[in-house]
């Protein structure tokens, strides 16, 4: 069997793994990503994770095939480039990613591929997570903040710039306080993402008057738990955001499935239900079977993405 | 050159055309749908005109390639099938669209195709219209409905269940009516068609207290022309959302460039600005250099995408 080694490279940590042609991590490592010290340096270190886990798979008599990573930023897919990034990963724009790794591992630059993490991760959930075996499927990730992407016939919708899957950045009728757009953080107001979000439900609690103290959204699942009439409306909201806006494109891509993931999907029904609610309510009636389905590889599904980057069909 | 018919089947006529291998339409007819009929009655009348038209191409010494066919209702273009239709055509649902068409003009059942309308139209004005060239384009039209189709490599993406493209029914901001959502066709409410269409616009001007006699859109972009201060609010509200709603899913979509059409884009500047200016105040960044364009095809793009469903590329 061929194996690949995929790589999740976020703002604070860097994972990896090898992945079987079956979308199996058999072994995988993580380290700290060193986001204050350029692209040369993420460049060294991520090459460094990957040099090891080649290592330890020839010790194990694996053939690895190649290096698929997914990366935070814009990632030009094409040319192996990061357009753009914010400053949670200083000097990353710009960096030749393939390039700089084949390099650095003495690969050819056509074993080693990059996408942007939303599009991995929602690239391993189509292969060998919850859509496994569907022609299309639209994912959805509420964390942090809000991403998604579309896969068709097993290739992510990267976009003309390589920016497509912004989700998060999309009015919604939701994320208004007394009549005034909510700010988001992409500069921009009144956008799923400033509603939906983790920060966001946060922030909803606090200008709903909410007056426990709650550093986090999980801080508020908690309040909502005990019974916190505020932060059950804050989750409420945050939770009816996502899945009117879920819906809404369901209804313009029709996807097979629905996969929805991320921080928030795993607080389990006190979001997932309202989130499912409003979700079949905003539903055209020619797509009121659709499967909505919770993510199945947690963690790994960037990983087992971005190998797939590089795996031929396992079939 | 290879030459092929367009049918542009719609609720109240059918057009048809004789169209070249590059995209233009040499001459077309027109018929009414016998939209009371159902579906036996219209194939017999759609046959008669294609009829015509080759025998017509064939006097003048052009070969013709096959039949596309851009239809109102729901199709399943794998099998040529009408899934469903609203009553503007009675029992067109269910009718074996392509098969029936092939067998009444002793044609090879492969070399008749069939797209719903919106979807032709989007592929017209992507061949050989607005976004010629482009490897994406996403179209939304705005008239009596909202549709809209992303086109890319040339294909349509018509969704898992042939529903792909229901732009209108996503949930807009603009429509509410003192904190109540405005209902919606679908049997929905606050959905950007609520507010956006042209019907919508005529009842928002009523709603909104307009008390000059307005029949359509029509008249109440007439009374904005002359001042009326409630008259150009309605229309600033629907061409506003209809920015925003097109911004939005081009935040997702990243097309190469995005075409709007349809009854109220042909009305020019007192529409066309608000909708440029909401949808360029919602673009990220990154895709601030979107050009957004007016369609260029007309009445023709759904007979000139509906041909070249059967014809080769033209390259």
């Amino acid at each position: 069997m061929q194996y690949a080694i995929g790589v999740d490279l976020g703002g604070t940590k860097t994972a990896a793994g090898v992945v079987s042609a079956a979308g199996e991590v058999l072994f995988s490592e993580t380290i700290p990503t060193l986001n204050r010290d350029g692209g040369g340096a993420i460049l060294d270190a991520t090459a460094a994770l990957v040099s090891s886990l080649v290592v330890r798979a020839q010790t194990e008599g694996l053939e690895v095939a190649g290096v698929g990573v997914g990366s935070a930023g814009v990632i030009d897919a094409g040319r192996g480039v990061v357009v753009s990034a914010t400053d949670a990963i200083l000097g990353w724009g710009g960096t030749a990613l393939t390039a700089g790794l084949a390099s650095r591992l003495g690969l050819d630059p056509e074993a080693v591929r990059a996408v942007n993490d939303v599009h991995a991760h929602a690239l391993g959930e189509a292969w060998a997570g919850a859509a496994a075996g569907t022609a299309s499927s639209l994912l959805v990730a509420f964390g942090t903040g809000v991403g998604g992407s579309f896969v068709l016939d097993g290739q992510p919708l990267l976009g003309h710039r390589y920016v497509g899957g912004h989700v998060g950045h999309v009015a919604s009728p939701y994320a208004f306080h007394e009549g005034v757009a909510v700010p988001c953080v992409c500069g921009g107001a009144g956008h799923v993402e400033a509603i939906a979000s983790g920060p966001a439900i946060r922030e909803a609690y606090v200008r709903l008057g909410g007056t426990s103290p709650a550093a986090d959204a999980r801080a508020v699942f908690a309040l909502a738990g005990a019974g916190d009439a505020i932060a059950i409306q804050a989750v409420g909201m945050g939770a009816a955001a996502a899945g009117q806006a879920v819906a809404g494109l369901a209804n313009i891509l029709d996807p097979e499935v629905v996969v929805v993931s991320g921080g928030l999907s795993d607080a389990g029904a006190p979001w997932w239900r309202p989130m499912e609610r409003a979700l079949r309510a905003e539903l055209l009636p020619a797509l009121a079977g659709l499967p909505v389905l919770p993510a199945k590889l947690g963690n790994a599904a960037a990983i087992v993405g971005a190998a797939r980057l590089v795996l031929t069909a396992p079939s």
